[in-house]
């Protein structure tokens, strides 16, 4: 546990050399995490220092941090799709490569101010939630269609909050774990489908159509969790015409039943991070479109006490959602 | 009005020569009117017999009737729009050319079951839903997109109403009328813009900006007015990039300003009609996704007093929305 | 092969109980096959009667014979997708299931007429063109756009063919055989990659951008031949972002490398046979926009030689591309 | 005739305070105008000189020269429509307020490398082409779609020669003089409509219907005139559902016939200038996908005869299409 221990410390190299930065203090962090690694996402902090180009930003200023640098001069960024960046530059991401800094130099292009009234909790979810929100952007939903999302967990709720924004009607969802269906249901997603590893595709297909209704058949299905069985199974679940979207990542390779497919014209389509998605999201939370997200949040840990933060994420027992690490200072 | 009671009769031309038909009881009727003409929108019936090749429905369903009837041998048919179909067939649309029938002959592709649950005011609201989910249909708002709805009329409301659950965010509305505005208002769009004829297009665009605020300035409007003065402001409130979709119908020819469309990349798009759009609405409205949408209903009457009904719709004193007959029958 | 004989003789089920029916005498057909089955495709005909409510067609008319009969009372037909329609009909599409007949009874709909200045040869390659333009409609390649099409048999080719037609550019074409790689090399497309089944994917991807050039990555892959080992490279190669279309089919489950894709964010997608393209490629096809594809036509049988045909597709050292049954009568 | 001298200077302001941009020695500009301005299109040049970040150049690369600068920081830079940039700056675009600079400083992401083999005359058409597969890339026709382009100047031949290399087809062009339409059929397109000031709207509409054939009405119209007329009779010509597309301006309002569109839902979108389109413009050109697109430059003048190079392109006797200025210094 030594390795979350020094994490803990200040960031000598956040400095002002690029006249584009501010240096933003850290106040929260959330996080969420494996056995692997963890990835410190929804990052809330207040500018300390503006760069001399800077003119969006003053000092005092709260923002949401958008994790991902893109280069804008390449042909995926110019073209709009900068979330295709080759030189993206990550500041830091996985904690057992980085630091739980606390002051970070940052572009003014990927620093969203965020409301007053915005609290930590709700900050914390603007990362998951712009995921989320271009993983919808990808599939684009129409209104009153049927989606299901697998997977019950943080990226999962996140995705089934909103693809119910923009219009997807029912909203499936499926776990293998009885709690995580019942804390989707608590957010409204009463069509919980506990799936069986020891299923085949039909199975699963059927339990999905069945709890969905034979008006509702999933026509796009947002697969959270990367499991083989689960994209396998969500082929078959999906509606002819239908698309299986992949958010995230699981196992690198998987078997696919392509011909099945094929004979169905079902695509399986990825969607990588987010891009444009932050002052949309910031907004809809604000305004609270999502209902209660910020019950997504389950606990929160002060920076001194991070060790027990990134445990907790870990721990089965514990039932977290999303860990968020505030600094009190 | 004699015009009005020459409408409720029977339908001795209701038969089942053609074996894809039932034959509907009409129970209720949503209208709509303005000095000209009526439509007859939002039937409701039950079938009293189907043809020899209708399977998908039995003596005693309830179901909603979907108005024009398609050939599905053309072009357009073949290829997806319906809607757009050369030979299309409008049983009787207008009631000074038609009736109020009690009975008609209708084929089973354009009819839907709906819930024992559904009222016949949600009933009602089945068309004009229909009308404004296929214009959602054409602009495809995005998750959290600004949107504007010019008009609160019934179908002005029934378009924000469609927009709003299909995620569009902010909704704002424009009216010539505070009544109105403070009917879409009860609906929870409080952003509403009191028009006036007088201003310019820029004076226009301003009060829309400043309602939705910065962040939101919208992105997409739908025109459900006609007006001259609307479409061209709401060309100018438009953000640059953005797209206004002309809802139903106005004057036949209007001054357009399209160098002010040209240099800021503005689309002026239209929709006719619906398509495909009858089940999702259904499932809709019987899920409460459009929250109370029924308050759209604001009059009832009884078949017999079909010529009030039509009284109600054209004096401006009563305040209608939505205006509906019931054959208590 | 006493198979192959039975199948040429009349079709005594070629009736008009249904009035929208016609019959059409067969003249000609093209065959493409495998050791597994066989497909007649591209029929053309001539009118010898017409269905009472057929009003499209005169006796004596050209007509190619679009094979999918779609319903055209279910969703999917009604939502403009009949190639996914749940109870399409094939007319005795594999020969062992069915006959080469003579004559067959064809709905109007999936009729089409041709010019009078149009050739058998020509005729024959409407239903390859068709998925090949289906396949396009799905991926819809913008101007200059990369493309790679894998596999360069009478499929590939039709793709290749449209690819270009539709402003890809350049456009790609690998193929395990020499012979055929010369053979698309003669319709201009000389960017032919030899691919080799030892192949890692990343010499797979390497040897297709090398042979496309540094600007002209591929974007789009239309993966042609269902072989495991080119559609996972087909994913290596791809751009950034791309897409690979599977068309056609090949073995129901692959190793699919799924990580890869979702840190690139590529799809793989699919497209089922075709949907209004017969009026579309008739022209094109008339208007020599293809070039000169009915050099895609290598060998063509009297209805009497149908078992040399057959052999004809199937024998390596033959080197067809497509064989052509003509029945002279 | 004085202020055509007065722009042909050097430029000393031409400098390299900021370090993305790079010096050009300008040598080759296309031109073109009307009684009111003139415009510089297609410029090429030789880099003389990089600023410290400049990577992607070396001195004596012949580049050509995109025009509109972007500010890459704003919400439609960062969307991927830098087009729309309100921020964007054209260095000196009408010559009657800038110059014909012989040295300009330029951003290195709107300079791109072209081809030693590539001609001037070809290079002064990257600019127009541009403008034109812009407009190819928001319409999007479809494979064998039949469109409709209306003007044959410099902008509507370099649409005509975009539409038909992205697969449109036919394509058919009017044009009010005859020998204009003789130059587009010089280009293939034999299918010109001489159209009438006097014409209605549905002469227009027969008259285009006419000359494309029954089965190819056209379902994009690219406006390239900018006249009421032309507008307005586009609406009736264009098939049901289908687009008008405005490119470039013309006068500020037209009087346009709504209800004409809302019935036949067709639509009437715009599109600015381009983005991302010279990399693809320059590959294709030099591959003559546009076959001998050079044909347009009609006249080539050196610098010191830029006087007689404008007086060219405003003469109509001159019969120009564009015209090019070069430097043989």
């Amino acid at each position: 546990m030594v390795r979350f221990r020094q994490m803990i410390k200040g960031s000598p190299d956040a400095d002002l050399t690029c006249t584009h930065n501010s240096i933003v203090h850290i106040k929260a962090t959330g996080i969420c995490g494996s056995e692997i690694h963890f990835w410190k996402t929804g990052r809330i902090g207040i500018i300390l220092e503006v760069g001399g180009e800077v003119t969006a930003f003053n000092v005092g200023d709260r923002v949401s941090i958008e994790p991902g640098v893109a280069c804008f001069e390449c042909k995926q960024c110019i073209g709009g799709r900068y979330n295709l960046c080759p030189r993206v530059a990550f500041s830091g991401t996985p904690p057992t490569h980085g630091t739980l800094a606390r002051y970070i130099a940052h572009p003014a292009r990927f620093l969203h101010k965020i409301p007053d009234t915005m609290t930590y909790a709700e900050g914390a979810l603007v990362e998951p939630l712009s995921v989320a929100a271009g993983a919808i952007e990808r599939a684009r939903p129409g209104l009153g269609q049927p989606v299901l999302v697998c997977g019950a967990g943080p990226i999962g709720l996140a995705t089934a909050l909103c693809a119910r924004a923009a219009g997807a009607h029912p909203v499936g969802v499926t776990d293998l774990d009885e709690h995580r269906l019942a804390q989707a249901a608590s957010f409204g997603f009463d069509r919980g489908v506990k799936v069986d590893l020891a299923w085949t595709r039909e199975q699963f297909a059927d339990a999905v159509r069945s709890k969905m209704g034979a008006q509702s058949h999933p026509e796009i299905v947002f697969e959270c969790t990367g499991a083989q069985s689960s994209i396998a199974g969500s082929i078959y679940a999906v509606s002819d015409g239908g698309t299986v979207l992949q958010v995230g990542c699981g196992k690198p390779e998987i078997e696919l039943p392509i011909m099945a497919m094929s004979f169905r014209e079902v695509s399986l389509i990825t969607s990588l991070r987010y891009k444009s998605t932050w002052p949309t999201v910031i907004r809809l939370l604000n305004e609270k479109v999502f209902g209660d997200a910020a019950q997504l949040i389950t606990h929160t840990f002060p920076l001194e006490l991070s060790r027990e933060a990134f445990e907790t994420c870990v721990t089965a027992s514990e039932r977290s959602i999303k860990v968020q690490i505030v600094d009190e200072e």
